[in-house]
């Protein structure tokens, strides 16, 4: 497929979710417009809530006109529309080791970062240390390796890399700090913002937390 | 890869997640030994904690000895790994729609069904309501169509057919009835039953039934 295709992303600019897929985009050298729901906490526009009609959240990718929501499933069509350079691992069995890895940062790391912003007390020190132990499965995971393929920034690292501009505010709201607990990971971290991609499409920590502040008011807490 | 790989899956009857993965081998074509994790609810195989160290639950499926965990990412591996007859859909679009629908599943069925049986009172009636509105979603999303994909018995079908044999259960519990609210669905449920991998690996929903029954027992519910 053609890398003059029309590509629009719905956008906002906070989400790890979204991030994921201006990072694969930005990889593969592909053109896009993302399309920034800026008002997304309150007011979601009538393109999003038409072409993500389940879950009405953004990103959604429309290519030429066509509808893809969920990043995962975003990203592997991404991968699998323009292939090169890939994403995913060749060999099938690495392929599906990258998928539970990224299946397990979708299940873990932001519902888990939640967890923590929207606690306190005990419950925020359960929250802490499953936060903690799912990171460290991570580093765990990524062992010795540059990226977690191995030499070349990939799948995984695309998928977790986006959740960690959120890190700086689980770390206020939860008295720790990740670089402690996962030396290794932040490590990593440290690698990933050397590739243009991540520099380019992180968002400013100190902004996110701001985000979050303003999260946790619309949650009702102080 | 060649047919006469070691394939085996470690199992236990009642999950749906288990019978997803049986039914895709038995759909390929592949020889495998299912390995009933009998005592999943107390105790696991020292197979079962080594080869999924992270969530040590059933299905693993090892293939000449290499593990593969969670069932999505074992579907996938078995249709990338044995392509014919393909369980996916060939175009990336089509694809990346079939996986939008697995995801959906899981996010909704099971859980959606947990609730139901362990819930009462207007809780209850939310988890009916949540259920319903889920299956009705599906039903749209098969619409006219015989099987998800079209035509074929494919790979959505297989995701989500092993969870209609928890439905009786969830009936008795929920006191509704699934045929009741989606016609559509049920003519559907009917056609895969014609379909022999199907027949042959759906568990009789009076035996999951007794299941969920202990399984509301473990969990302090009568």
């Amino acid at each position: 497929m053609s890398k003059k295709d029309k590509v629009i992303m719905l956008d906002f600019w906070g989400s790890p979710f979204a991030m994921r897929v201006k990072m694969a985009l930005e990889e593969k050298g592909i053109e896009f417009e993302a399309r920034e729901e800026g008002d997304l906490l309150r007011n979601k526009s009538e393109l999003l809530l038409q072409s993500n009609p389940i879950y009405k959240k953004v990103p959604v990718l429309l290519h030429n006109g066509k509808p893809l929501c969920e990043s995962l499933v975003i990203l592997n069509y991404i991968d699998e529309t323009w292939p090169s350079p890939p994403l995913l691992p060749t060999s099938p069995y690495e392929r599906s080791v990258a998928k539970f890895w990224a299946d397990f940062v979708d299940k873990k790391v932001f519902d888990g970062g939640r967890q923590i912003w929207t606690s306190e007390g005990e419950a925020l020190e359960v929250a802490k240390k499953g936060f903690v132990e799912s990171l460290r499965l991570l580093e765990e995971a990524l062992g010795e390796k540059e990226f977690f393929a191995g030499e070349k920034f990939g799948f995984v690292d695309i998928v977790l890399i986006p959740h960690t501009s959120w890190f700086y505010a689980y770390e206020q709201f939860g008295g720790f700090k990740v670089e402690d607990q996962c030396p290794k990971l932040s490590a990593w971290m440290k690698r990933c913002l050397g590739r243009e991609s991540v520099a380019k499409l992180l968002p400013d920590s100190a902004k996110v937390c701001e985000l979050v502040c303003m999260l946790r008011k619309m949650n009702g807490i102080e």
